[in-house]
């Protein structure tokens, strides 16, 4: 025997492992020294000829420039109008929803609900059954709230004049637009449409809204980014926990409301509003962070993720060098706890843009900086910080400005890479509320969910067909048969 | 040599060392394997006729009933007052300030500063050397806050005339009373008194405490238990944060400040004051303390601490089974962080009653759910979960409703027990203020501190005599020679 072998036999060995942990205790067993890697194979078998785009530099800087822009886009809400006279593309017969395009055929029972509460809102209809009529009959034409700068949370339904935040970027040129929270419970947005729902709505929209839109209008706009990130210093992640931005907010908008040129007794209505409500602030961060997004989006090249939503059927996601295509998965239930009274039964699968929190940095991804949320969607304290450290393996940076102190400051992981899901077979962690999946009824719950693989393994495909094509190693008519 | 010998002899000893790390660090590097436990030599050297002490059934029981009434005390902040009309024991001539009893001739820089201050305000002076002549001759009467069921932030000056916020105990009978808090930097509490100060002083009094009081009648009182354990959920510790309970704090009271007989201007003012200042609540986490700690006093046999307070020179503290008898050692200064342009050498000796949130469970003792707090007062996150765990050891019980997150939910370390102080040698952590020394100048910075030892081992003494006399061991006349 050669002294190698030798050696070899004699000591115990060093091995280590990659991968799957059954063969580490195998070798553990038997008095082996392990040092395990942890390793999963990549989502799907890249094309050969492709693989130079895991490592490709001019993608690198196309996603650190993108990741550079969501980082510093500046959200700051300047006032709010009547959704058919600011968002771009919307007619006074577009209903808005969260999610990829769906028709009412496919549509969920929470997003069913939600636009027979539009119907009746919009007095289309006197009647859940005229209001599903017409729906069926397409009297409305459905469109994507993130296909016209809007987002919105749950089933995300925004209908001509209900009214709006406008979002402007202050670093930048781009605006977004979002819907009032209405409190929690039987609301529209998890599908309810009760009598109380609806006179809750016209409440809102005709004395919540115009006074805080008044009062937006004397504070010269509030910096969005900023109460974020004090919030994240609080024990939120502002996504399914917003308490301490909710009062953010709240101390911030109080001084102007008082301001106001309207009786005491209706600001006094609109603050107790607010407060009553610790979700008040979600659709804030939201479209703070559908700004940030959207700055990141149209980068050449960059495979960052700028889209995370869900209609309630199915999860769709958009990549800033692919345009605005969507790429399309099943999707799942969330897993979480329920509200007296309901189970996973109830649940309807994963819905609403809130994943934009996500997309941008925050909510499930700041899971850390917010232990106290375990108490309301399940799991423990270490699960959060595990959920927050895992996500470090798929994006391209730390946030400059969102950064938790229980991690020594460290800032939030941020900008997804579609090629570091694909490589790690890690999927983004979204913490969510959950509806019911009857129309009528509303929230059940809240809880945490990724996404359905497929969405990212089909903009994998197309990334790596445009970057053979663009490298000319295929023609273009040959991508476009192949997509 | 016999069997036990040769094992001994011939194996690797495992040793167990006993406090000092010196020992086990030789063992150690002889090869023996050293298992370490910590340990101090106890504060002084207890009396052996009362060593029973450490574990007597009765203690624990009086400890016991003493931290449950502290836990179980509920502070309901119910209106606003002028200090000399509901101050039981207070004349037109009294000053109560922070901390042991002193007077003008050891009185340091700070407290000398607010209380020229406080002869400005009541204008018992027109100027600051007329204020110290008169100051210097006995005018006014000095007393502790803590004699008067009172408590106030750093110098903790109450004149007659300022007004105070009434805290009642809704699960007991007592009551305490606070003053408001001004903001950060020259302020009085701080020991300045330029015009500039007074002039807020006088705003404060003709403006928004009244308009507090009248907000907080409509409100029905508001419940500080509350906003203090939520508070500790949203990064708060109540002592040196208290930016969620301060929103929390405002969010309650806003509706009805709003709907107070007074002018728009007015209510904007005072919402735009609190707003200001992310230490406003820090006062009403005092008052809140206060109850509590009163709660828990008096209770026969009880070694329970019920008073941590420094007057800037002197840090005291009062035991439960002890009656109101101060027990003093000097105060030491606070190692922490400063505002730029002062340092170490501009730094007051530790000073306030706010050290009665730490009595009651909080503050330093809450710091493992407060890591954004490191960049106010220095260190690092982990340090503040180290001082959090190690309260654990000093005290008798697991708060039952202020809980940390981040520690899955464990409850504060609540009710210092002062043999647990002896035994260990730990000394409560305590996160503070730090004020110029100087009279006139204010806050310089923030950071920890600790009592000096000799509160402890006086308070110690003294317990040990009065067990021994109770049980017959000492003749009560001898008790008072000794002591």
């Amino acid at each position: 025997m050669s002294d190698k072998i030798r050696e070899l036999l004699e000591n115990t060995p060093e091995v280590v492992n990659v991968g799957l942990e059954l063969f580490a205790r195998a070798m553990r067993e038997q008095g082996g020294h392990v040092h395990s890697v942890e390793w999963k194979p990549p989502l799907v078998e890249p094309n050969k000829q492709a693989l130079a785009l895991f490592n490709d530099p001019t993608i690198a800087a196309a996603n650190q420039e993108a990741v550079t822009r969501m980082m510093r886009a500046q959200p700051v809400i300047i006032g709010v109008a009547r959704a058919r006279d600011v968002i771009p593309g919307m007619s006074d017969r577009t209903f808005l929803h969260a999610g990829p395009p769906i028709d009412w055929q496919h549509a969920s029972g929470p997003l069913r609900g939600a636009l027979i509460g539009a119907m009746l809102f919009e007095e289309f209809a006197n009647t859940p059954e005229e209001a599903v009529r017409k729906l069926e009959s397409g009297f409305v034409e459905l469109a994507p709230n993130h296909e016209h700068n809007a987002v919105g949370p749950m089933a995300g339904v925004i209908s001509p004049s209900m009214p709006v935040y406008i979002a402007v970027n202050a670093a930048g040129e781009n605006r977004a637009y979002t819907n009032f929270n209405e409190g929690i419970g039987k609301v529209m947005r998890m599908g309810a449409y009760a009598p109380e729902v609806i006179d809750r709505l016209r409440w809102m929209s005709r004395v919540l809204a115009p006074l805080i839109g008044q009062a937006l209008q004397r504070s010269g706009g509030i910096d969005l980014r900023n109460i974020i990130a004090q919030a994240l210093q609080m024990g939120d992640e502002c996504h399914n926990r917003n308490k301490a931005a909710t009062s953010l907010f709240y101390r911030e908008i109080a001084p102007y409301l008082v301001e106001c040129d309207a009786p005491a007794s209706n600001i006094a209505a609109v603050l107790r509003f607010i407060h009553s409500n610790d979700h008040f602030f979600v659709n804030l961060a939201m479209v703070a962070a559908k700004v940030m997004a959207d700055a990141a989006h149209g980068i050449p090249g960059s495979s960052l993720v700028t889209t995370l939503s869900r209609n309630g059927t199915e999860f769709g996601i958009r990549i800033s060098g692919l345009g605005d295509r969507w790429f399309i998965g099943p999707a799942n239930v969330p897993r979480g706890l329920y509200f007296p009274g309901f189970g996973p039964d109830d649940a309807n699968p994963d819905i609403g843009d809130s994943a934009i929190t996500e997309t941008a940095g925050f909510g499930g991804f700041a899971l850390a900086g917010a232990p106290a949320i375990v108490q309301f969607i399940g799991g423990t304290p270490a699960d959060a910080v595990r959920a927050t450290l895992e996500m470090y393996e798929i994006t391209v940076a730390e946030h400059e400005v969102f950064r938790i102190p229980s991690l020594d400051f460290r800032g939030t992981p941020v900008g997804i890479d579609l090629r570091a899901v694909i490589r790690s077979g890690i999927l983004p962690v979204i913490d969510t509320g959950i509806a019911h999946r009857e129309p009528g009824i509303g929230q059940v719950g809240a809880g945490i969910v990724r996404p359905p693989v497929r969405c990212f393994t089909e903009a994998y495909r197309t990334f790596e067909q445009q970057y053979l094509v663009q490298r000319g190693a295929l023609p273009t008519s040959q991508t476009r048969r192949t997509i």
